[in-house]
């Protein structure tokens, strides 16, 4: 089967972790076993991840070291985090295969995903990004930069940056190309980096976020894989989440995945663009899938005895 | 022709730059055009860089947040280095060849590069990287992390990590298909993340600094290039550089290549690895040749008419 393997920022960094390198190499290394297994089994894969926690990171170590070196903006910040943990993550899988097989090459590809400069998020950034600011820093930074800031959770100001949607990969051709010839390709880390391109065609970055499942979905079809496989630390889709009638799923058609949206049943930064993702894949297809679960159930996720399996 | 061009940092950040997004993306701009115009020529490349400057800042960066945040390894440094540039430039020349064209596909790959843990470059660190630090700090470091300080330039004391000699590219396999396929594949940035292999096989990053010309020989045996073009901030290899003898070499065979490295003519920081690496990738062979130029005259050294040629 041909799988595009999405990975939550759990798979690299969990929860409570400071983030060392050491702790992030034994996620990786874990996360490796149970892709390595599914590659044993037969499975066709590539692979994208999220990179919120790392982008962070490198965004706030930009921030701090400000007056000694110019900081980066945030689509070279993101372009770091593809290549910091495209690395570790192709380094851990190359360890695996090399150990229990198959010898299939592994590579990261540095990955740019145009948006549309009209798309109305631009009109309205929601994600915030990077660290928090006094209220008189935040004044300043909207003044001297430009930036949107808002108050966020009581902790500060924070800078809110676009996410608008992700139209086309820029190296979808190479995707393809390895994907076919068999490599392990790690692509779109974050989503990808986002650009425009401007009135004579050139290639711009742009400060935004994407949202890495809705690259996903987008990837996925760009490759032409069967399923879309989005793990993360959650072990299936549910309704009512917490409550009483908590209720969770081991399969949902696209038309029920819309109707429990359309309801507000899944928060918006978290479970919400998953199902989209997942039904945005599946819908006006007849045989492709989307499966949302937990990486430690990522095999039994694939034979449908676990996680949520989306179709029409 | 088949050409592997080595970038030199000159490409991305000059000298007395502060090294802000701006300025880097004004001179990758400018790379850009340079490299457009041999591939319109008709050359088939593949690209290497340094990043010198960006690797230092990039550590830089950690060790002054690194009360807040872990600092990261070298080799996690390195990769996030790959990551930024390999996104400059391929967004660049992606504009480049869709405003002029020719067509083709642009890709950044991560790169792991093999050495040698026996190597006795781990002997006797010698690179200077990262910082500099009080007397009291370089020895806490050396205590608590084991680093090797040395005293440098009389600025304070800096970590020395080894640089030992690239043995074989992890990715190669995929380099070279792509490389094939028409591809302008960007590879091994700051001569690739160095890995050794453990004993039960695991690849594990180390904290070493390669030099990139050394891994771009090896690169371009692996391509199987005719030509590797060293392109950096002087116009050709001198000897007596800078005394009233000085003299600048249009064409130099390996034999007296060898000869002046003996006699110690190219400094080992920077001219002497370069020389070196032609001399390597030239040395057994019919018909390669390696041109050590300025970016600027790159199309004029390709034709011979620029920089030094080096033939056997």
């Amino acid at each position: 089967m041909k799988v595009l393997v999405s990975l939550g920022g759990n798979a690299i960094l969990q929860r409570g972790q400071k983030g060392t390198a050491v702790e992030q190499d034994a996620n990786v290394r874990s996360t490796a076993k149970h892709l390595a297994r599914l590659i044993r089994r037969g499975e066709r894969i590539a692979i994208t991840h999220g990179n919120g926690p790392q982008v962070g990171n490198i965004l706030l170590q930009n921030e701090i070291a400000k007056d000694i070196l110019p900081p980066m903006p945030l689509d070279v910040c993101g372009a770091e985090s593809q290549g910091m943990m495209g690395y570790m993550l192709q380094k851990a899988i190359r360890s695996e295969l090399d150990a229990g097989g198959p010898n299939l090459p592994v590579t990261t590809l540095m990955t740019q995903t145009l948006v549309d400069a009209k798309d109305p998020a631009f009109k309205k950034p929601t994600k915030p990004v990077g660290p928090f600011y006094s209220a008189s820093e935040s004044a300043e930074l909207k003044r001297l930069k430009g930036w949107r800031m808002i108050s966020d959770s009581g902790r500060g100001y924070r800078r809110v940056v676009p996410s608008p949607r992700p139209l086309d990969i820029l190296e979808k051709e190479t995707i393809v190309r390895l994907f076919k010839a068999g490599t392990v390709v790690i692509s779109a880390g974050g989503g990808g980096v986002p650009v425009v391109r401007d009135r004579d065609g050139t290639v711009k970055g742009i400060e935004a976020v994407l949202d890495k499942d809705r690259t996903a979905a987008l990837l996925a079809r760009i490759v032409g894989v069967d399923t879309l496989l989005i793990l993360t630390d959650v072990e299936k889709v549910f309704i009512n989440y917490g409550k009483p009638n908590q209720r969770g799923f081991d399969k949902m058609t696209v038309a029920n995945g819309r109707r429990y949206l359309a309801e507000g049943q899944f928060p918006s930064g978290s479970m919400g663009p998953k199902v989209e993702s997942a039904i945005s894949f599946v819908a006006d297809s007849g045989k492709r899938r989307a499966v949302i679960a937990s990486l430690e159930s990522a095999e039994e996720a694939l034979r449908g005895t676990a996680g949520t399996t989306i179709t029409n």
